[in-house]
């Protein structure tokens, strides 16, 4: 166990003194940002994700504001995914990729105005992409990051924690559509999404001043239904087949890689970054896919690093890139990026940890839907 | 104290099992990757440094590679530094800015060839800034993060260390300028460089295999030495009047108002980015400035985020954005960003500071030369 050293440059965030009295345990880095790791331990917090409800700071979402008369054009060259028709009101899940089609991020988009567009970004700097796109082909926008700092709030219960707050319409909400709310003064942007495949929303604080007001709010809100502090569990989203940028993609890998082929929209109209390069890989196909992996033995629980995988007869077979014990499935379940001859459900490979070799089976995802 | 959640997107550096080894104890993360923040103490590991010598593991400082017939060209637009007369083999400090004049990193430029360059950078995504102008302008250049990590041997018997393991020829190097060099089949660049005043090197490793290897080798070349394990110290560099991107300095600030109007030729005859807005700047003056403050109050040793500064009439006074206690001078030293009213040494002003509200004194940088 390390301790993480805290001062500006990995800043705090609006909801700090919050989750701190919450009794916070440990944090990791994103966006420039603290994150939290977990609370009581990643296994009880997961389970009052699962079982009722958790409000989460995810601060760390930053938000790439583009605004100005060519911010559609930009967002439109950004992602190859066809946004022509989405709506003010509306999110998008939108891979961004760079030239050769590899992964730079996978934001999701919103529209605030037609010139006005939020990307609430993974990992890297997609701003200063943005910035530099848009001052190399001469666009008219401005690029910022906003003081956006979203609270999400996921579980089934989520949702009657939220309406209970913030009124009923929440439940007319549609997946990744947003509306703007000012809750006693604390402006917000409250949208139906977050990073789990257990429900809810984020609310999108855009005042930081007003972070410990919001989380005390919604502590208030949630304390019938027994809420609990928490943050994006790392056993969830790999049980229920959600992957991450630095983890299980990187710049290296295209969306088709990783199962996002049904977002690039290669035969568009709209001219995109990566355009030609995506076209060919769809017409070519992938050499190598993100797949799900079993490994029988259940005392490996995590993994710090990228582990290698081989094949039975000791080919290089890629890599797990996620791992965690499902409490559910009572099983050890990862992800790996695998060489496309090793990608059908049952192949047998060997997984090099750094706790040891052991057997992992390739399986299909989501291990639970 | 917070515990470091570590996972293959805050990546483990090629020296890793070596500092585990060492006893490091504590991390943060710096351009998606470990950086060792402890491993005494942060005062024992100081003095460690001070008086004799110490080898970090920054491997975090990654290199921004730029190959290609434009590469010239592209590093030429994005500093606001006349690199006309860089020659191969030779390092320069170079800020990098936006359009606005905005600081977005201030790294080392490495010329390697007169179309292979590297930039080795502080904690934002360069190469993507870089990636989107290429892209923007249609430049040919190609640009990557290589296999590079740099070990630094620090302090006053660093070069000794160095020579003893790799020749005399070190003590020929300049500041900044470097050498390839293959220690037993270890490919790396030699460069005189390093994130203190205490003197010494950094040895670019160019092959992520072979690192516990080179650690090894540093650390029995330094035992006659009695070298001790280490990392970037935040007290010896704010003594000595390094700042840092992220804390002392964001997109936010100009080079003006950080003391680097010194490597903004304006007048060059090449264009670059930002030119326009950083004539303007240094023609009407700045607004705010990067100063020196001491505190008085000595209990407080450390902030984990901006610190407010008022002026003794209650008037916002900007804010302290590092903060140290120095062993060597007694007393609590910080930088502060300040408007221009209030930058006279011997300015008194009132730090608010989670650890509460205490005087703050206007000082010269660096505190110690």
């Amino acid at each position: 166990m390390f301790e993480i050293g805290i001062v500006q440059r990995t800043r705090t965030t609006p909801f700090y003194e919050s989750i701190v009295k919450a009794g916070v345990k440990g944090f990791t880095v994103y966006n420039h940002m603290l994150l939290p790791t977990y609370f009581e331990s990643a296994e009880a917090d997961y389970w009052y994700l699962i079982n009722g409800v958790s409000m989460w700071d995810v601060s760390c979402e930053r938000q790439v504001e583009i605004t100005g008369p060519d911010a559609f054009k930009l967002v439109t060259m950004m992602t190859p995914r066809n946004i022509s028709k989405c709506k003010v009101g509306q999110g998008k899940y939108v891979p961004i990729v760079d030239h050769n089609g590899g992964m730079i991020n996978d934001p999701i988009l919103l529209k605030l105005a037609e010139d006005h567009y939020w990307l609430s970004i993974a990992d890297t700097d997609v701003a200063l992409w943005a910035k530099g796109l848009a001052l190399g082909m001469g666009l008219d926008v401005k690029i910022g990051e906003p003081d956006v700092s979203p609270l999400a709030v996921q579980g089934p219960d989520a949702d009657r924690v939220c309406a209970d707050l913030l009124g009923d319409w929440i439940y007319d909400l549609k997946y990744f559509w947003f509306r703007e709310y000012d809750l006693d003064g604390i402006p917000l942007v409250v949208q139906r999404s977050g990073w789990s495949k257990q429900g809810g929303l984020e609310l999108y604080l855009r005042d930081g001043s007003k972070g410990n007001e919001l989380w005390d709010k919604v502590a208030e809100a949630g304390k019938p239904y027994n809420i609990k502090p928490g943050s994006p569990s790392t056993i969830e989203r790999i049980e229920h087949g959600l992957f991450s940028q630095g983890n299980d993609m990187t710049i290296e890998n295209n969306p088709f890689e990783i199962g996002l082929g049904k977002y690039c929209a290669v035969d568009q109209e709209a001219d995109f970054i990566g355009k030609a390069a995506l076209q060919r890989i769809k017409a070519e196909g992938v050499t190598q896919k993100l797949v799900g992996v079993v490994l029988p033995d259940v005392t490996i629980k995590g993994i710090s690093r990228w582990a290698p995988l081989t094949s039975s007869d000791g080919q290089a077979a890629g890599k797990i890139t996620s791992l965690t014990y499902s409490p559910r499935l009572k099983k050890t379940i990862a992800f790996g990026m695998v060489p496309i001859e090793y990608t059908e459900i049952g192949t047998e490979l060997i997984a090099h940890t750094d706790q040891g070799e052991t057997a992992a089976v390739v399986h299909e995802t989501p291990f639970i839907k």
